[in-house]
């Protein structure tokens, strides 16, 4: 193959802040869908690339395969620099990392699909319980979010200046996740305001869930 | 204040992968321990520092306050370079940083205090249910860790080579979680020989929960 291989499922908010990378840096890849809710990122020929099961994974035209969207990222970063998704001065990126990872560690991985499955079946969670939870901790993590974006002192557009980066990258897979558990969004004012400002520009809205391939 | 001052609490993980990072790269720093049990993370005047409530937060002299302990030791790497945690290659970076990221977004994070309390909150789940939880969410990446580290043709002592970097780090302050849940670690003797290897250094053991100056 050419190009690389872009392992993704629509509705992934991992495979979607690697989508979105992707188009910043220009990088085009063949698309191949794996259907999480039929269980499809588990067929043995997948595990072999990665064992974990999980989307998003980047097949490289050699046959190397990077996984966990935010290790993909840091080397789209390493080997495209431009345009940055990482500011030059250590104290911020120091600074945009942790606000990308307040959401990749603190918010996704507890509201993941195979997690809310297992809630069903430890503790047999309804539909009910399960868009509570998945609203607790995305509260939990917004809130001090919200709060750290609306001090700025700048006001910059973005999370972190005039252009988007590894920040508003998660932040709008998440705020996109959001809406399927009906997250109260008023109370994230400036949240809200930096997604929408992302997705005017065409390397996040050609990344939606909505516009993929396997969309349903 | 001349020194960096680390906010940590002995037992948290993600604390204990700062504190290794630190020893490796030969920082002294002061220490100021959090109660998390306690709730003393969420005192206001912490709050100034970390809205997020979390341990480990890095306060540099000049007042600068790092957090999320993947950004701190981003930020530890690329400020001092030497030793390394990360290798030269970008291929090889993003190796390490995935597997470190296979345990800090997809186990750590789901098996936090926090979560296991909010098990415990929503759904009435006992002592027997949370050390399940736990042990589920640490076998579900374990197995396929295991798989990786197995199968690296050098089998070296450590993740990546003859020095413990990024990786090791991220897996010792895992396994030191396990124990107190019980995982069985005979199904992963790469990861525990991998952890064994780090232990016998002073960076590591000099981290470790039960010898900071707040351990019970």
């Amino acid at each position: 193959m050419s190009k690389p291989l872009l392992h993704s499922y629509f509705r992934s908010s991992t495979a979607f802040r690697v989508r979105i990378a992707l188009n910043i840096k220009n990088l085009e890849t063949d698309y191949r869908a794996h259907h999480l809710r039929l269980g499809e990122q588990r067929a043995p020929a997948y595990l072999t690339l990665n064992p974990q099961g999980l989307v998003p994974s980047l097949e490289l035209p050699d046959g190397t395969v990077l996984t966990q969207s935010l290790a993909i990222i840091e080397y789209l970063e390493e080997t495209m620099p431009e345009p940055p998704l990482l500011p030059a001065d250590p104290i911020l990126r120091a600074k945009v990392r942790a606000v990308a990872q307040m959401i990749a560690c603190d918010i996704h991985p507890i509201n993941n699909l195979r997690v809310l499955n297992h809630l069903r079946t430890c503790f047999g969670a309804d539909d009910a319980a399960i868009a509570g939870w998945f609203r607790h901790w995305v509260e939990t993590t917004f809130e001090p979010l919200e709060k750290q974006l609306s001090q700025r002192p700048q006001r910059d557009r973005f999370c972190f200046g005039s252009a988007p980066g590894l920040a508003d990258i998660c932040l709008v897979a998440q705020v996109a996740n959001n809406a399927r558990f009906n997250v109260d969004m008023s109370a994230f004012p400036t949240v809200q305001a930096i997604h929408d400002a992302c997705m005017e520009l065409p390397a996040f809205r050609d990344a939606a869930p909505s516009v993929q391939p396997d969309a349903e």
